[in-house]
């Protein structure tokens, strides 16, 4: 069902120096898939993290961000999938806690050397013993070439397995960034989970790797949710190990971090139009254009007001050029001062209304044209200003009720 | 389809002294369909609007405000479905003109003292053609039990008429309210058309009417959608003819006037509810009451962040208690500083979350036997203050999809 969206070749997933991955069948939610994932770190890596804005966020969120402040290295990161933590007040955090205790003596390090993430139902007890019973064989399986089965042991309602990687060169040295992520799989991503974990053998000082982090978010996996308006567990991880033996990028200015920060950001915006391919139902990729506003801000407002009509996302289902329904959101979407005679909508590359009006020469045929196609660009220009903002969406469709409406039977 | 609605009976709409309505079937988006509606008004007339925020404003409600703006008394409204004049730039403008110089004409007073609504596809010219062949019918029609012929006569994806009449006497007169409405006829009102007329026969003074539309509009019309967040269309208009015979509503102080402004309210929120319940392929209507909030402001964000949730409204369509996706919206909500360890989540009388987790006594199956209702209240406590604030909202199902991929064709 995933829109141009091959499922990630294994060969193609370079081994990061100082990371292993480990998987196993711990039952959590169904029998016989992978559903637990364990990620080792060699000592010293560094590890920085954005996560989700929501009040409601999950246990392991909370116990993630009190590990990354405590300043001690990270050896491990552990991922379960079918049950959120989430909503689960005290006693949810007595169960992040536990997963970390488990794994923390099967490594020998200590319990806040764990970072735990947890996707799935909200408001349901994490099983614990399951969890527990099975993180031997992750640790078991820790291979530097597991990053494959990793994508497959995230995966909640995704359909395909979310991987991306790049290498580069940076002071002679080959440097590899690879990561995998798992989908909101749903229409608004905003709403669900995603979880995204990209890691290089670069060196990197820890506060540039946090601000190298912010920015590949805010070109990635920022570009399918809105602000403070996401789940109650999306985390986007970021780990540099150390061991290309290049030399340590100790500061954002320089060719080696724009290298480094090019790459990172490929490999985040590939996963997270991975997530957008394969949302729950989709049968169309879209990209949300808007461009000549005062600012970056209010043209992310009116590409997120776009992306995230209903009616909109309904009339790209049909392949319906039912236009006037952008207009209407591009109205809606909240900036008060909007002059509309100074509005242009392209579809494509065919220009649907100019000056806030239908363009003269626009004919139904065009835009039906560029609807049926798989790949649509929505283009606003707001006449305005120079700034602009890109989001990527989906379709929604029959399937999406579907899947959603059956997801917990 | 629509949920718990009849067919209103026409025999319990009163007329109102000062309004005839008739109706014709135009051609305007389909044969054989009654699409064109003149309300006529005796002299002397109050009418008081409040309209779409969409900076996309349709062309008629660029005309409305003009023409209500300069004091002339109203004698017409005229209303057509089937397209929504909307998006078409300065030829809307003028054909919306047309529209009224030509009924002014067959009614014999100014253009400006005519109201014109559209309702229906957005960014097509609005067939003046059709609509000026179609009036003399809507003339010849004006009758002051046409209430009924009106409510369908205004309907587009709405399957179900919908209006509304109460009694009450002020000052020993028998005074009557008379409305109808169309439905947004989506799950997301807010992103479509709604047009409310209401109708009284009391003499009300025209600030005063205008003070009373508003509190009417903020307890039903506002109760199904977000500020800021309208179509291009929305319309609510409040008529007074003054005919009852009742002495002048001067203030907004006193009992004549808290009598007109309670039954206004209920007609209008009469009304606003069978919108939701005949909301495009909606199998439930919810309640959703959010208490012990700071502020109104505050509470209408979470009631709304859980009405659009569409995680939320497809676990309603499928009778699952997805309970978690409640408490994620109430996360989302963007309330920065919500303690979410105070928050309590009802669903009908089943209390499913306290102090933010999953209360230790609910049972999966009294969430079920509630989600199988089709009237269902969702009720959070927020545990910060003493103000509420309800939103009517209804679920999302495969139909809603279909509904609005299908649209034009």
């Amino acid at each position: 069902m995933a829109v141009n969206l091959p499922a990630p070749d294994h060969k193609s997933l370079h081994p990061v120096a100082g990371v292993t991955l480990g998987v196993a069948e711990a039952n959590i939610k169904k029998p016989n898939r992978k559903d637990l994932l364990v990620i080792g770190l060699a000592s010293n890596a560094r590890v920085a993290g954005v996560f989700t804005q929501n009040r409601f966020c999950a246990a392991p969120v909370i116990v993630c961000r009190k590990h990354l402040a405590s300043g001690t290295p990270m050896r491990a990161l552990v991922v379960n999938t079918g049950n959120a933590n989430a909503g689960t007040g005290d006693d949810g955090m007595r169960r992040a806690l536990q997963t970390c205790d488990t794994l923390s003596k099967l490594l020998s390090c200590a319990p806040e050397q764990i970072l735990p993430f947890s996707t799935g139902v909200i408001m349901e007890p994490l099983p614990v013993e399951r969890i527990a019973a099975g993180l031997p064989h992750c640790v078991a399986d820790l291979r530097a070439d597991g990053w494959g089965d990793a994508a497959q042991a995230i995966m909640t309602t995704d359909t395909v397995a979310k991987a991306a990687s790049r290498q580069i060169k940076i002071g002679g040295k080959t440097v590899t960034v690879t990561g995998i992520a798992k989908g909101a799989g749903m229409i608004h991503p905003n709403m669900a989970t995603m979880l995204g974990f990209v890691a290089t053998d670069a060196a990197v000082e820890p506060q540039v790797l946090q601000s190298l982090l912010g920015y590949a978010a805010d070109r990635s996996f920022n570009r399918i949710t809105v602000d403070g308006d996401t789940s109650t567990n999306d985390s986007f991880m970021l780990i540099a190990t150390g061991r290309s033996g290049a030399p340590e990028i100790a500061s954002a200015i320089g060719d080696a971090y724009a290298l480094l920060r090019d790459a990172v950001t490929e490999v985040a915006a590939d996963l997270s139009r991975s997530i957008v391919r394969d949302g729950e139902g989709a049968t169309k990729f879209i990209t949300i254009q808007v461009e000549q506003g005062l600012s970056v801000e209010e043209c992310r407002k009116v590409a997120y007001a776009i992306a995230h009509s209903p009616l909109v996302k309904t009339a790209f289902f049909a392949s319906d050029p039912n236009l006037g329904r952008i207009l209407a959101a591009v109205g809606y979407a909240g900036i008060a001062d909007l002059d509309v005679s100074g509005v242009n909508l392209y579809l494509g590359d065919v220009l649907v209304a100019r000056d806030g009006g239908r363009a003269p020469a626009y004919r139904e045929e065009d835009g039906q044209r560029v609807m049926k196609q798989s790949e649509i660009t929505v283009r606003v220009e707001l006449g305005r200003g120079a700034a602009a903002a890109t989001v990527w969406t989906c379709d929604f469709s029959y399937d999406y009720v579907k899947i959603n409406a059956d997801y917990r039977t």
